[in-house]
């Protein structure tokens, strides 16, 4: 059995717990190494203290689940069947009782949730989600592995796309040429849905990529990530082409400042709140406040966004292992959007960056 | 007000509902227009029966909401703010008591739902996904015709993919050049990761396309679909490079059979667990039946999997207006994967397609 797993079963036996039922998919890999998307479909992860656990996926998956690196049992059901009563009826083979019931309530919907009730009227149902946050918070050394590689491809996306960038191309077709470079190396996923924003687009933080072109001197925003191996990286460079505005120069060198003053700060000990101040400070001075806003970053691993959050009054301690993105941005509307932002993972001393793209305001052509 | 949010105002009152919280980002932007996908933050649309709604978003997403065609009155937080103290809050600034609380049982979660538990204490919470599910099945002329739209894209996707088949091509590459081709011409997003699986790997029904390289004499199975204006189109072809064994070839019979079978039979007043019978039982009469290991079709509209759910014993009755896929399909490990899909609107007396690829089994060389 993994060393997640065996951690999962000792946290059972310490919280005497009697049953796990994991349902995010990204969880479920986490501890079986079985990936997948079951849509609307129901997959689980159920794990026991005394007893070995099992996998639940929709028949037309049992096939691949006992195809990975699983090695325990997995049971099916087909769609016209109660999922429900089929892994009610698995867990009470294996265990005779469940006081205590532990569920995923960062994940589990209220509808499934009612269903457990029902067949488990007499548990206490208590909540795992945060163990399992904190069980993924430091990353070991394999993982941090898979996420340098997963960053190296993001600084290729990166390169193919500033080398795309010409005058009269729009958003859309950046993306285009990104992910078709990518993917023709082997890559299968995308962090999340790649994003370039070209000229007063970027001023809209979640923005969507259409067909604005790119005009000269225009900056043009990419943020985007690459999945290697199961883990994710993402990256965030503003590009300048031509000669922007001046103040959209000022955004920019104000943002950067915030950024390395941020990652230099980052050692253990630090806590989350305490970086994004250090970054905020820097803007907030600058006058431009009220135009950062997001918290400075967001820990990252086989999920794009997971713990820790830093944040404002966040009073969690950085520690080695931790794995987070620093990428303070200034937004403002009709003049500029920058953003910069590095991944990286925390070491004994300081950290290390995923992603090596230069940061420096120097136009492309 | 536009006529979805207005049926769900009526609901309310018939309902006797105070306050109703929609939450799923699919189910945000059918009502309201406005479509984020906000991550692990929250998003929320908030409606009452007798005064106007009003949308919840991260704060870095106000503008975008504003800037949509919503029209009434958009609410931030930021990250180190606390949502649901905000949300409460601006309740009860609208009306005095929330003694039924309609909410989205099938997607919210059980964290977020003990928030409400906590700040609405004295309120009986309702699930409304029934109701929303019953809204969104019957499609009108518009949702139609957007869907014909996606479906002739979805047509134009599987020429991509049929044309640059040629031995030593990888899944992969193809999925690429299939991908590429589309954003360049303006496709922002497919309907879910496209997949492309060649030869004894189409017997995995959710396989994942990789480095699989296409043989002489292979089947190569394509899903997939394309989003227009916020709208899916759903469709399967089983390729065929040269002549593939006499086995495969029966096993393409069949599943075409079923599938021809199925279409035929669509018309308002069959029931949806008819369709599957005339379809399964094609195929579990030349000996396939336990091959057929899902459902035969899913609904699908701004979502591309929604209700109904084309399943043994279903009695739902297929109505004018519903849109769902059939998709009857045949895995035999180690020999042949098929499945022939294609989705349509019920008609008056029977249906319309919206892909219109040859289904005939015919080798592309």
């Amino acid at each position: 059995m993994n060393k997640k797993l065996n951690e999962l079963k000792k946290w059972l036996k310490e919280t005497k717990t009697d049953c796990v039922l994991i349902n995010d998919p990204e969880n479920i890999a986490y501890y079986s190494g079985y990936k997948s998307d079951p849509h609307e479909r129901i997959s689980a992860l159920v794990a026991f203290p005394f007893a070995d656990p099992f996998l639940f996926t929709p028949s037309l998956e049992v096939n691949d689940a006992e195809n990975s690196e699983w090695s325990f049992s997995v049971y099916g059901y087909l769609d016209n069947e109660s999922p429900w009563s089929i892994i009610s009826t698995k867990i009470q083979e294996i265990i005779v009782g469940t006081n205590r019931f532990a569920i995923e309530k960062a994940f589990l919907t209220v509808e499934r949730y009612e269903m457990l009730l029902y067949f488990f009227e007499n548990s206490q149902f208590i909540n795992i989600s945060e163990k399992i946050q904190e069980m993924k918070l430091i990353k070991n050394p394999d993982e941090i592995n898979r996420m340098i590689e997963a960053g190296k491809w993001a600084d290729k996306a990166l390169e193919i796309g500033f080398n795309s960038i010409k005058e009269g191309i729009s958003e859309e077709e950046i993306v285009a040429e990104i992910e078709y470079q990518l993917k023709k190396q082997g890559i299968k996923e995308m962090s999340f849905e790649t994003m370039v924003l070209a000229g007063d687009h970027a001023a809209s933080p979640h923005g969507i990529p259409g067909s604005r072109k790119v005009k000269k001197n225009d900056m043009v925003l990419f943020d985007l990530g690459v999945v290697c191996n199961g883990y994710t990286s993402d990256v965030t460079r503003t590009a300048i082409f031509g000669k922007p505005s001046i103040e959209a120069e000022k955004i920019y060198s104000v943002v950067l400042k915030a950024h390395q003053a941020a990652i230099a700060a980052v050692e253990p000990g630090v806590t989350a709140g305490q970086l994004d101040e250090i970054a905020r400070d820097i803007i907030t001075k600058e006058g431009y406040g009220d135009y950062f806003t997001h918290r400075l970053g967001h820990g990252l691993g086989s999920n794009v966004h997971e713990h820790p959050s830093i944040m404002k009054d966040s009073e969690l301690i950085i520690k080695e292992g931790m794995c987070f993105s620093i990428e303070p941005g200034i937004y403002v509307p009709e003049v500029a959007g920058v953003r910069i932002e590095d991944c990286l993972y925390v070491t004994k001393n300081g950290c290390e960056l995923f992603t090596k793209t230069s940061t420096a305001f120097q136009s492309i052509i």
